[in-house]
């Protein structure tokens, strides 16, 4: 394909990130912008995000043989026939002839490996495991969100360190290091009296957490890392590595020998700095305490993907030069 | 007192009910409306409720002497100054002329028994535990809501149900006689076929439950004690039988040893159907599973406390005169 460029774009709940690479590997440009999912942040503000990130990607100094032509997002949930069509209209202004959405999750493993077999875990907000044969998405399990899943995911792990904290200080479970965590990160100094049977601390800890969307629970994950010798808050990591081992078990193959990508943020990044004293447990547990890829996003695998559905055949080395470029545009752009 | 009435109202959650009663333990009138707390409701509902319940109670044949001028009313939670103000001026015209506010925990209590020391459990949509001692609420534990707290409760125990069923349809839990149940609680038909990945079934029944406000998860709870058999189904109950009995630890004391009044839907009529197999799990749990008074709602122990404010000594021949009332007028009311 010689110089021709291409597009790709990784359109998260939160954050949008958008690169132009050519067939050598070689990043041309970088963009973010925020939350690019339709479910999430509604059909205009996707797309407004993604064209956001996508523009500043393309902008000068421009790649020599001109804009892409291909455009490769890469994004979670439902794709709505007038999404895709609002989309492909905006992308257009920027010389996009083609538009192809991908799964979130293929972006995400191929942002660890450019082998077609494997496994991808995202563990943020919440928690989803794939199964990847043949470069396709061939099996998923979890992410049933907040209410009726998501075991181990940073939501899960924030409710746990609340609940957790709402039943000490109501003396119904155990004391844990956690209770002043939680005290400080919501200004709420201790308070031992009691007014209508029950402590004066407990019912502003519950008033303050009531008003959050329940999902915000998340913010009070990373306290349960700062103390995992609390026997409370130990408790809680083992269960939650225990949970997304149990989503990789479900979507494990035995014919399916490929490397498993890790992404998301609290609990992986927790995982790794888990003390020595958890990393034994953890480990028993398989692929979550063992070896694994961990990324930060999928926005190296939307390009993987957009080199693919351009016939360049994306080996080992180029996949390195790719990620390498990706890195570096994305450490050097103007702020 | 002679021949004097009195006002007695449990306002609950989802409905209120009022009785006139006599220093006798006679019932003179009883009514019932909507929800009456006004935290739930809203002050101007609640408002409504209550004096809607009381005008009923309060309605021809009136008792001999006129119709009451004192009225407690039995309720969960923070009493606004505007609600209290609102209320007394509408119940007012109906004559009342001092209005009390007691806790609607010491309503459910008194509705089990006239003893001044003892033990309250709720377990219905939330779970709540109380000591009293010289007929006041002395130490209450749990009531912390579905989000924070509540586990064993109604929500708790539906909130289970719905992940156990999304779970095993997902292959990530253990299979379960709760998924037909469920679906067929939600009219969807078990469907094989997979669509981006997933069982198109799962992708229903997610739907389905997110359309659902969070709390109204409870409605799948009664489906727990359907198949107590079941090992999943089991599990919960026990869990949830375990949870309430940590509440009663909490408020435990060793110098109060009065009795144990349960209130609540669910999850008592559950536990009382609950098979011989379970029943000894159970049973090692504690109060839950041996001895206690259930009671279906506080309306007896609000006449209790209006009783006690007009000085009259309720012995426990007072008390089953009155229960006994208050039952027949409950149900020869008319339609």
């Amino acid at each position: 394909m010689g110089m021709r460029t291409l597009l790709a774009v990784d359109a998260g709940g939160t954050s949008t990130r958008a690169v132009v690479v050519d067939g050598l590997g070689r990043c041309h440009g970088y963009g973010q912008s925020a939350g690019g999912n339709p479910t999430s942040s509604g059909l205009q503000q996707a797309v407004d995000s993604i064209v956001a990130a996508a523009a500043a990607a393309c902008a000068p100094p421009r790649p020599s043989p001109g804009g892409p032509t291909l455009a490769v997002i890469a994004l979670a949930g439902e794709r709505s026939e007038p999404f895709t069509r609002a989309l492909s209209g905006r992308l257009g202004t920027l010389g996009v002839t083609a538009v192809l959405l991908e799964p979130d999750l293929l972006g995400m493993f191929h942002s660890g490996t450019p082998r077609r077999d494997g496994y991808a875990l995202v563990a943020g907000t919440g928690a989803i495991a794939a199964r990847v044969r043949g470069g396709r998405v061939e099996r998923v399990a979890g992410g049933n969100g907040w209410l009726l899943g998501d075991t181990g995911s940073g939501f899960w792990i924030g409710q746990q360190v609340a609940r957790a904290v709402v039943a000490a200080l109501d003396d119904v479970g155990p004391p844990t290091a956690l209770t002043s965590l939680v005290l400080d990160h919501l200004g709420i100094a201790d308070d031992a009296t009691r007014g209508s049977g029950r402590p004066r601390t407990l019912e502003q800890v519950v008033s303050a957490l009531y008003a959050w969307r329940p999902v915000q629970l998340s913010q009070l994950a990373p306290l349960a890392f700062r103390v995992p010798e609390d026997a409370v808050a130990g408790a809680i990591i083992v269960d939650a590595a225990a949970a997304v081992a149990d989503l990789l078990a479900a979507v494990h193959h035995p014919d399916v020998t490929g490397p498993t990508v890790v992404g998301g943020s609290a609990l992986v990044r927790g995982l790794l700095c888990a003390p020595a004293s958890l990393r034994g447990r953890l480990a028993a547990l398989g692929p979550v305490g063992g070896e694994s890829t961990v990324v930060n996003d999928g926005v190296v695998g939307a390009a993987v993907l957009a080199l693919r559905h351009a016939d360049v055949l994306v080996d080992d080395a180029l996949f390195d030069t790719l990620r390498t470029a990706v890195h570096r545009a994305r450490t050097t752009r103007p702020t």
